[in-house]
């Protein structure tokens, strides 16, 4: 059935209507990552509130896409690759949440640490970099589930390593400030909770990439090796 | 369809197989939990290895459950309450599973602070009561999984705002003795994660108990007030 046209043009559309409430989902939770990813550079405290805003019209979506899907699964009764494709959006969106979440914490810490004037701590450019290398992470992981490109999304699996590192060196080099200078303890600690989220933005993009696996050749691809997951890719 | 016996006793006795699976996966979990507060006790680093290990079952068994609610969707078309039953099962391992991998985290600190022989650090005490309450909801929530009971349901919703004052309560505990005496802030950055998985733990327990809700009224209120939860409990 999977391979074959759907005999229902109008299944088609629904099909297409659901892939692209997810990319505008994508865009949606990308825009919050960029204006929080600004928020660290200028400490604009009116931007963080609309990224905290905007985490209402992520839930809205999702939960209508969720509703979407379920609406499909009842009246369509999809199979083979179709049904797939349903689970995959199911679980991206989850996914995409999430991300939204945790660009909100990132905006309620930006505003926290402007508001106490210590927007000068070290490791702003790295938390930064890392930031954008999340951000990057999401944009692949939304443009590999759009084009089911498998090489991008083990791509993804790659970079989530490098954020991983960057965490860690984040931390390192705070705890050697944080001694160093006690007092700065409370707000290291608040960029140490933004370094965190950056670091989860990452797990959830590679958790999208990782579905596409699922999409495409139908494999659970979420708990094994970057090196399976490349070879894969190039099978 | 929903309310009126199944044509087929095998679908039936597919869908109690799926309960039972989310309930076993459910056990493990909470062994882990369970497993990890003992160390948190008594630093038993080959206890900690034994949660480390056992995050590879939950991951198995997530798999397998997937697997199942696939085959169930693609073969059984379900609709009405079975169909919301299998859309919760999906859910509900999902977390299950964020949930053993927090677990996981826990025991890696427990081992890393037991190794560094900082284990008689402060906020021991406030940290595995907050563990146990986070374990209660865990169960609380597969109990209301299991019963599909609405004012259990809304009583983890609850509880997850006293796990969520618990640990910023010890967050702050901690900010004050790393200013005494930075020598200890890396080891209690360590209890600073243990801290933040629990209350993690807590956050997916509150996510199970927002399905229960999904489930029996459709409704979604994953993103309303616990007021509003506990008055449609009540409803």
């Amino acid at each position: 059935m999977s391979n074959t046209p759907h005999t229902s043009h109008k299944f088609d559309a629904e099909l297409d209507a659901l892939r692209a409430h997810v990319m505008e989902m994508g865009d949606l939770v990308e825009n919050q990552i960029r204006m929080a990813i600004e928020g660290l550079s200028n400490g604009d405290v009116v931007l963080m509130e609309r990224v905290i805003d905007d985490d209402h019209l992520v839930n809205v979506l999702q939960s209508s896409i969720d509703e979407g899907c379920t609406q499909i699964l009842a009246c369509r009764q999809p199979a083979a690759s179709d049904l797939r494709m349903v689970m995959m959006v199911l679980k991206t969106i989850a996914d995409l949440e999430s991300i939204g979440d945790e660009a909100k914490k990132i905006a309620r810490m930006v505003k926290l640490l402007a508001e106490e004037n210590t927007l000068r701590l070290p490791c702003y450019k790295e938390t930064r970099h890392s930031a954008k290398m999340a951000l990057e992470m999401v944009r692949n992981s939304l443009d590999a589930f759009a084009r089911l490109d498998l090489a991008l999304a083990a791509q993804v699996v790659r970079q989530d390593e490098q954020v991983d590192a960057e965490f860690h060196s984040i931390l390192r080099h705070l705890i050697t400030f944080m001694m160093e200078d006690p007092r700065t303890i409370s707000a290291a600690l608040e960029i140490v909770s933004v370094a965190k989220a950056i670091e989860r933005i990452g797990d959830h993009a590679k958790n999208i990439a990782e579905y596409v696996f699922y999409m495409v050749k139908g494999l659970d691809l979420r708990h094994v090796t970057v090196e399976e997951i490349e070879h894969q890719a190039r099978s």
